[in-house]
């Protein structure tokens, strides 16, 4: 079989679909994100950053940057080995600590990537208990989803956010089957919001263990930054409460906090986690400052609001169609994959704004959108300059507007 | 049922095995690394590392440090996004060339793990190419068996090593089946290395496509640290070659080295790359200053070289025995969890020498082992007291010895 042609073959039908992907090359400025640079070729351009994930700028907070360059010149580069073979550092320690207080549990673990915390964890919880049925919301992110497969334990899927389909599905199964429930806290891409207090109650009345991923509500939501369930009072009645460090704490790494059992069966268990080298010590110190960062300090989580209610309001103003959700996600609707790149190359060329389109796999074929994420370091200035450009592309390609609201 | 009750019960039976792990807590020290600081509770004690995978010291390196703290002030700390949204950071894409050209390869592609890049490499090439048939070295890695687990693909398990075997097992399947054959080149718990011409002989007869996994020869091996196929001379033979940047290199992430074709397939297609949040730019600059540096210094390989062949020779001198084997990994073999873990927590007591007990899943039951892994950064002074301690501990257990040779 000639391989590399099969390979070429397919990715020639991606192309045609619309949805080859083209990296788009970058370098942050530390200090003035959410301006960067941008490389093409030998050629570099200005750019302001409007979809990135370090939703508050953590990522250049001098608190963080500090601690990395500290731990850094301590411990030195990487960690060395895994955790159990001389990976474990002292700042891998006091992070899993930081993150068990930060969400009120015994305990906590570290992964190296948000993806693997859910992989790992989800995969095996429901491997390793016996007879485990997994309860997995439709719009599970991609990590839960193939953690879920990987275990081959048997699972439904409920309706997305459907407290009723959760609890019919529940229903089939007796009290002394191990029952896990998997859902999310805010949706990535659409911005959505699950109803927490509605999915602990039909928890709670089967029996069954509830896992939220809050990957983007953590550092976020909640007095201390501890999500969603935070604000919502909701942190104790959580069987396993999984985040990542590399979106609003600006790092990286993931990590699942629980009861103390619960974690060292995970970290007795868990393959992917046991045969991974540790994060280097300088992501750990980094993330640990963020976070004890963000449990003290309000400012960003206000001024993030802010930013977020200016672009929704001000792209209403224009009539330019956004989906209505509760989170810091502000989708723009575009609907078609080739449509989505150009409007993006477009903004990119005549304006040095970047947002990413967004296509399939990562939304559905149909649902292609821009996904705006406003930080505290975008200036009136930057919202301004990238709601003109939009309203500039939208009259050129005669897209659809709603009646403007203001 | 009761969750924490069965976790605990689960947990009771490995304290039972005695295989029940606890993470060693250290802080490593940047420029006295092998030394570092124990911490057990609110106690601190001095200990000399000698069972990292920092194989070379590069953790230390100031050409490692230094391009991370320049990285560090320039970008901030974490990427931001996934690679696709706006996480590609420049020293990513040269990070890759690096990569590329140190197997020379048309392209690589990096992961946030050794793990995931061998769980999505193999995986989404298993699972992807229709019909394909996987051939897994009977002692591969728990990364590589998970990701052609995770494929579904049908696999073959070849004799650890057994051309032969493998040669057999190729033959069952006609020339129209697509083929993947996943192998190490050297394995980390026995430290043996893989025939790989043979191998790739086989291979290329039955159109085979060949997976290497070097983490363990990356750096180490080869003129300019490509591994044992770069040594070799076979690297333009083998279709994928899949390297760590957290052992040698001493940072941390996983890459794949392939065809400029292969490398843009699996970045479109695995899951485990488009979803995860990319590696800190000051890790990948830090990635390639180690790289950069170890293409062109032969030093850290000589010295690590000698330092490896004088601990053998010393071992040898008091009958202590290891397995014999080509490469740089010295297992010094106890057989039982128990004992293996009291010598170890006998010389870390009395001797502040830090060798992590190796037990199951690691190895299998009744091979447990120390580790030891000489690095350029170990003095005279260091083995010294290394071989005087285990030939204490020997005496005092009455441990066999084997024949002194010297």
């Amino acid at each position: 079989m000639d391989y590399n042609a099969f390979f070429k073959d397919e990715l020639d039908g991606v192309r045609e679909e619309g949805r080859y992907r083209v990296f788009t090359d970058i370098k942050r400025h530390r200090g003035s994100f959410p301006q960067a640079t941008r490389f093409i070729g030998d050629e570099t351009q200005p750019v302001t950053v409007w979809c990135s994930n370090d939703y508050l700028g953590m990522g250049q907070h001098p608190v963080v940057v500090d601690a990395m360059h500290t731990a850094l010149d301590e411990c030195g580069a990487g960690a060395g080995g895994t955790r159990n073979i001389s990976g474990t550092n002292h700042y891998h320690v006091e992070l899993e600590r930081e993150l068990a207080d930060l969400h009120g549990k015994e305990a906590a673990l570290l992964f190296t990537s948000g993806y693997v915390s859910n992989w790992a964890g989800l995969g095996t919880l429901a491997s390793k208990i016996p007879g485990c049925v997994v309860f997995s919301d439709a719009l599970n992110h991609a990590s839960m989803i193939e953690g879920i497969r990987h275990s081959r334990a048997p699972y439904k899927i409920w309706s997305h956010n459907d407290v009723e389909d959760l609890d019919r599905k529940l229903s089939d199964y007796g009290p002394d089957v191990p029952k896990l429930v998997a859902f999310e806290s805010v949706y990535s891409m659409d911005g959505d919001i699950a109803p927490i207090a509605d999915i602990l109650d039909v928890c709670e009345r089967h029996g069954a263990m509830s896992y939220i991923d809050e990957v983007h509500g953590v550092g976020l939501y909640g007095p201390r930054g501890g999500g969603v369930a935070e604000r919502e009072g909701l942190m104790d009645r959580i069987t396993v409460i999984e985040g990542t460090l590399g979106k609003a704490f600006g790092v990286m790494g993931g990590y699942i906090a629980a009861s103390a059992d619960l974690i060292d069966y995970v970290r007795t268990f868990a393959s992917g986690f046991i045969f991974s080298t540790a994060l280097p010590p300088a992501v750990a110190a980094g993330a640990a400052a963020s976070i004890r960062h963000l449990k003290a300090s309000e400012m960003e989580r206000a001024r993030h609001k802010d930013r977020v209610a200016q672009v929704r309001r001000r792209l209403d103003a224009i009539g330019i169609p956004h989906l209505d959700n509760p989170s810091h996600i502000i989708p723009v609707m575009v609907g078609d994959a080739k449509k989505c790149k150009m409007i993006s190359d477009w903004l990119m060329d005549n304006h040095g704004i970047y947002v990413q389109p967004i296509n399939y796999p990562t939304v559905p074929v149909g649902t292609e959108r821009l996904r705006i994420t406003p930080s505290p370091v975008h200036t009136d200035g930057d919202i301004g300059r990238l709601i003109d450009a939009l309203s500039e592309i939208w009259s050129q390609c005669e897209l659809a507007r709603m009646d403007a609201v203001a």
